[in-house]
């Protein structure tokens, strides 16, 4: 793809898959320390030599190791709307360092070497690394791109986001999960989502004909990339312009509510959705809900569509802290400052998980015996483990049982987590472990 | 302009024109109440109705009544930088709010009609209007697309940040302000700037061989706008990527330091200079230097072009009262909270105002006997008065004899500040004398 259409790249990042950029990944042998934006040198000077600069479309800003530097800077190649916090003071988050975790150690996914948790920041290319415990920052690493007061791309835990003001819609009474879509959105009738229940789009249990096959130049994610663009449309384009209209084109293939497929298109639908039901779009429904409540530290941000539609399947960029509000918000189901934020059902129901028979069809490997539900991944594991998870190894990992929240973000060369939750899910586990002694 | 480049909007907004619009301007009688941007209904819905987007470059969003609303939706429509406040609490600005303002009378130029100030907020299309008295606030307004959390274009008020930016530099001593440009710029040799000095840059008085006769397409102004877009370019576009490139490109007609020419890429220049000199680009020097020691609000952010070169000459959006804070900075002469930010000399300097003979040649019939220095309008007036300004009304306009700092955000259907003066200046005087009389 030496010229991928801009926005292609952020769509591409917001699903599962590695193969898009395999071509561009000539560089993926360069370690966390070698391939730091800081000592790759990227957009410094003034102007930046040429081989240091990162523009759109050329240079292909998604791929490794310029992505290391991208994840931090999307609104300096996109138009963005902003998740705003208000102006009021940030409360900030307690701290009780513990120089302990550093030295914690596990064992990756088939592997038989033990690593310790330090080894893995840079082995998982993180940029930031945040663990709250009891509500208390116990550890705290900032690293290539990204420092305390920065933002990073947030890619496909956006859609966690998405699904979590959906499930509060629900909750509250204003938002029938069991409804079809067509009731609400009646412009999406006769599209495959005009079939499917609102549920089936939030748990991504719907049956949808679109292919993501890179090879084939007129597979639907080249199409919906090109719809999604803001940027202007080329003199002779004919497709759909933006998120909603592209959503009408989707066409079914099998039975709603069989099998887990996940398809970004999904979030943009619960999007819509969203929006119309509320009243407001996505960006300014979190901004209300979770930003200007939870006291953050920062504005977030998400990107638009040429017609200024949030891209609620993966535009969102914000603060590693603000991020670790968010989990432990969910961790405390709902409950912040003395105020409920939304009902506790809310979290319940996430952290329940949802149909595991429907998410084994999808054969994630590295997932065994989970579910997804509500946009949020469910491990099922001994500890009650769920997540937000993004393409390169974003995260919001929540433990109940160690009453934990940790976020990560990174910058990892394949983009597929199943690359590098080997040396994550075990990492994440030990230190719950660790932390559950700690109690 | 059927098909305006995106970005020639923005840059034609930096400049003091209005004709580039006057063909749009059918609108032009609606009133601020019947084009206030709710009424209108811009962009609300999801969609949108056809008639109701603003998008670029099909709906030429900077026309009236659109510009109204994009006025505080820039991001939306192009890449931007941040001007980072950090992330410390914001210290609030202290109230004594006076009731008298609004019925303080003044005559406009050229009328024999009384007005009050009250009338003035709508007959100049005002969306925010803040007044500071002795450093607390006496007076704050929002209208149109602007309240106390949102951000609205301050067009060519950028310059004159920049403009301050590179007085510091030069009192700090890490600028030579009579230095040749090519000692600091060696690409700028063979251009126009090569022959200039700073100051003749900072204060506009280059001999620029720059075109805007927008009836011919080969005007520089085009190529101006096409070089700055963030927008990929087009296949068979060939000419300068890039505020720097584009810099290089132009060509001298006549003495430099004899006669104010208002032209923005004098200040693109002058923001390249300090970026060599700084080590910063404008945005990152603005934020350090000025948006977190004043303990400001709300981020602020700036245009970028295609390489993440901040708009120096026109690319900022902030909040009202952290431009309030801005020229309550400059009215203290660098001191804040117990704090010099910059010497003394710097306002001092600005205050003193520029070369009134040089002026005078440019023939702005709203302001006799003024001049222009380091990016700041100087009206010599019997308080001292001097301003930052930019089109459709923007203006921090600083009275050391009132001890007071107006700021006004507006979205006037005309560009140029000619036509918006005549109910303006006459009231922003009337105010300081109200003001005096209260010290």
């Amino acid at each position: 793809m030496p010229n991928l259409n801009p926005v292609c790249a952020l769509v591409l990042l917001a699903l599962n898959f590695t193969a898009a950029f395999a071509g561009n990944q000539t560089n993926a042998t360069l370690n966390a320390e070698a391939s730091d934006p800081k000592a790759m040198q990227w957009m410094t000077g003034f102007p930046p030599l040429p081989d240091k600069l990162i523009t759109q479309p050329q240079s292909n800003y998604f791929s490794f190791p310029k992505l290391r530097w991208t994840v931090c800077h999307i609104r300096e190649l996109l138009p963005t709307t902003r998740v705003s916090r208000g102006i009021g003071a940030p409360v900030h988050l307690p701290y009780a360092l513990d120089n302990g975790i550093d030295d914690i150690t596990f064992t990756p996914l088939g592997s038989d070497t033990a690593m310790t948790w330090r080894e893995s920041l840079a082995a998982n290319y993180t940029d930031g690394l945040l663990i709250l415990h009891n509500g208390r920052i116990v550890y705290e690493h900032y690293s290539g791109c990204l420092d305390e007061t920065g933002k990073h791309a947030a890619m496909s835990m956006t859609k966690s986001l998405t699904g979590l003001l959906a499930e509060i819609l629900v909750e509250e009474g204003k938002l029938d999960d069991q409804a079809n879509v067509t009731s609400i959105i009646p412009e999406l009738a006769e599209s495959a989502f005009g079939s499917a229940t609102v549920r089936q789009v939030m748990d991504m249990t719907t049956a949808l004909d679109y292919s993501e096959n890179y090879a084939d130049p007129n597979a639907d994610i080249w199409q919906y990339s090109a719809a999604a663009s803001p940027l202007p449309k080329p003199a002779d384009y004919s497709g759909p312009d933006g998120y909603f209209e592209y959503l009408q084109t989707v066409e079914q293939n099998g039975e709603h509510g069989v099998a887990f497929g996940y398809r970004t298109i999904n979030t943009d639908a619960l999007g819509w959705i969203i929006s119309r039901v509320s009243g407001q779009n996505v960006a300014h429904m979190l901004a209300e809900r979770l930003w200007q409540p939870l006291d953050t530290e920062q504005d977030a941000y998400m990107t638009v569509d040429g017609k200024g539609t949030p891209f609620a399947g993966g535009g969102l960029s914000a603060g590693l802290r603000d991020l670790g509000r968010v989990g432990h918000l969910m961790l405390n189901k709902g409950r912040y400052d003395g105020h409920q934020l939304f009902p506790e059902a809310v979290a319940d129901n996430i952290q329940a998980g949802g149909d595991k028979e429907a998410f084994a069809k999808a054969g994630y490997t590295t997932l065994p015996g989970g579910s997804y539900r509500s946009m949020w991944w469910n491990f099922h594991n001994a500890h009650g483990s769920y997540a937000a998870r993004g393409v390169h190894g974003q995260t919001i990992y929540i433990d109940p049982t160690a009453n934990m929240v940790l976020v990560r973000f990174a910058s990892y060369p394949k983009a597929g987590n199943s690359q590098i939750d080997p040396t994550s899910l075990p990492a994440y586990q030990a230190v719950a472990e660790y932390l559950v002694n700690m109690n």
